[in-house]
């Protein structure tokens, strides 16, 4: 029988601001990226969301970031890597503390933001960011794209990795994702969000903007938490899911 | 045979910015009060430390603060407990696996600053404290004053709890330190300070600031590492113990 | 003919998180709390408030704020005068930039959340705060509750001091606000605040938590921004005081 | 007669820590550029470093940054270009209140750092600070490499333009600086610094790398405080300029 993980962003509020419906969203996905202080995600946030993911069954992930609370992680940074890497760790070590707490631990990491865009083809940063995994816990996997630096470099040093796909985003035909700014590249129609779902899940294929299957591999799909109606077609994609036959359920 | 542990402040410094001679007093200590990011310590120098405390063998606390870098964590803050015991939790997760990462271990917690001064006798704030490193680690022990309320707070919640004295600062005749704005609160004087650290670790005794032996329970002792003359004043110390025959070693 | 100025706190957010519909309140208020950055506030809503603000004929207040973008200002800091003093200049210089910009002038300040409390007793601080608006400019009004320490010591300074009062927050006789924690402390019936307004700027008058009718003086009506449906609220207000003849604007 | 201006950053600290002597370093500079709070400079230091300048008559630019404490604005940052501007300007305006408060002014912009590098070759960050420039003040001059992007988009716009040089760095016959990274890149011969300085101010004119004389325009040098024995030198090449008879002078 076939199986997908469903992964979403969490926890990315800061003090008196929040993003996510998180209670929802934790009834729908099996993966929660919990951000870990770097781009949103302070404490008792933290603390919170892991309580929360733990009593549903739900995996908690560290979702490391650049240092950059003004800007949410979303601007690229030349951090070197040595700082970067310890970075990564201290975010992880941070998780950690509150998952564990609630009786759970932190399962995996996966990159936020413009840190998650770079290590796709920086390999300095991608190797950075491996190494600060491994300081923090050699055995955990890694969430990224399939063929990204990230889970090439990841690999090398022997973390698992774990490949994912965006449901709602546009593919070239060579099975990249369509920058955002160009039109099409992300797609609304929850019927269709649904469907592509259930292909990636079913036979790894999706059908690329100029209209052909291509071959996408990936264990996860990742869900958007922080649009409208959200929470709404999480559920759908999920239901659409079991629907097909499809088990959903984390990835480790 | 009598013995002393000597702890110190170290990685307290903030991105281009140091404080201490973070090797030579590692080379003196016992016990590293590492600076966790928030009131300083930058996440590439809490791994130095790390790195360079398990080499020698010295012992890695947690030393939390409030979340304060431009006050240095000297401004007491009104934070509420939850807030309060997540952000201590957090910094210990966070130097946990710089630690770890080294051979070694976080072996206690020790508040800093305007926090460690607060819980002297802000129950609400103690409990706090206490209740973050209970979610970080409920064998954690927590360094402070003797009689202050957060070792009592602490032992009351199963946490192992070891009391501390300030060789260089003036106590009044209750026992208590003298407020540094007073006359007299620094004591600066090597010699005298010399004396006053083997008088605590071998009889618990110091003599007050108007002149009566008091007894001070203490099993670390505190050398201060950010004033001209930090280290030299910490080695004399040091000498002056091992030769009056205390064995200066970790409390833990 | 009466008239009265309405404030909110505005330009709330931080990044990618906002909080209060600023375009919306700017349709309501005659002055807006612009946030500096240090409680919330980045350059770039700071910015894009000042403008809409400008573009309305809505003054432009700073909203001072301890240095605490995790705690939102709301917990009180032990910061020394001096860089009290320095840190609120800080935060009108920055603002100065964007109303000037936008063709329009900081032309009061108000300080945030637990500063707002501190000053109202705490005599130091409220001096300091006094000084840091002297640096900036030695002729901007302060905002402030009536007979609190800060409007004392600015009067004492020589800033002008303006009054206001809060519609939707419960009195005690002796004319305070009642504290949030007790039940009653906050008018939820939108009819009672509508009355409670038009009383404050017509007779300066409101009726007490215990039924007595005690005098408020208010040269301002302070609105909440960041409450399901303040925006209605706001604006059934203005309608209320415009309907009882009272003239809404701004207070220089 | 010849006329050079000595700019050199200042108040470059935050909270507890400092890193330069500025005392003794406005007794030999003519241009102070200030810590604005992004990558250094608290609000108190701001304030004493504009009181200390005024005093001596030293002129006072904003030193505008990323926002990176963590990284001392030494990380290139993808900021976009409106937010850029933005957080420019905030950083002008809040200078601008100490050196007002100082009786004094802002009387020029240098971008500090990994921003400075990155505006000399890239169009849309160097065009957004100066777009912040601009909103700040459209009279305020910038200060630079000649040849940059910055100036080239800044004199676009009808701001000012100043060029600097820096004698102890290595140039290329292109009139470039040698990149760090390269042996011999920093000039630490505390003599041929002082030559060089003359021969920038006389003639406009340095021995590149490989031995030629080649034409660098420069209205100011900068020199670094920083490093040990920064003072001393600063010091030497005044000595140096004022015994070869030019007049050092601020270029405002």
């Amino acid at each position: 029988m076939t199986s997908i993980d469903l992964n979403a962003d969490l926890g990315e509020g800061f003090g008196r601001w929040s993003l996510t419906d998180d209670e929802q969203l934790l009834s729908v996905v099996t993966s929660a990226n919990v951000a870990c202080g770097f781009h949103a995600g302070d404490a008792p946030t933290m603390r919170r969301v892991c309580d929360l993911a733990a009593e549903r069954g739900v995996r908690i992930g560290a979702q490391v970031s650049y240092r950059d609370l003004a800007g949410f992680g979303r601007r690229a940074m030349d951090v070197p890597p040595d700082e970067l890497a310890a970075e990564v760790a201290y975010q992880i070590g941070a998780l950690e503390v509150f998952a564990r707490a609630a009786g759970a631990r932190v399962a995996y990491v996966k990159p936020h933001g413009a840190l998650y865009n770079r290590v796709v083809h920086d390999a300095e940063q991608a190797e950075a960011v491996a190494a600060g995994v491994l300081l923090a816990d050699s055995t955990l996997p890694v969430l990224g794209l399939p063929d990204s630096r990230f889970l090439v470099v990841a690999a090398a040093v022997g973390l698992p990795v774990v490949t994912e796909a965006f449901a709602d985003r546009a593919y070239t035909e060579a099975g990249r994702l369509m920058p955002r700014r160009l039109k099409g590249a992300v797609i609304t129609d929850a019927g269709a969000v649904v469907e592509r779902s259930v292909d990636l899940a079913r036979s790894g294929v999706v059908r690329s903007h100029s209209g052909r299957d291509i071959a996408v591999r990936a264990r996860s799909l990742c869900l958007h938490g922080d649009t409208p109606g959200a929470v709404d077609l999480a559920r759908r994609v999920r239901v659409g899911l079991e629907e097909a036959g499809v088990h959903v359920e984390a990835f480790v």
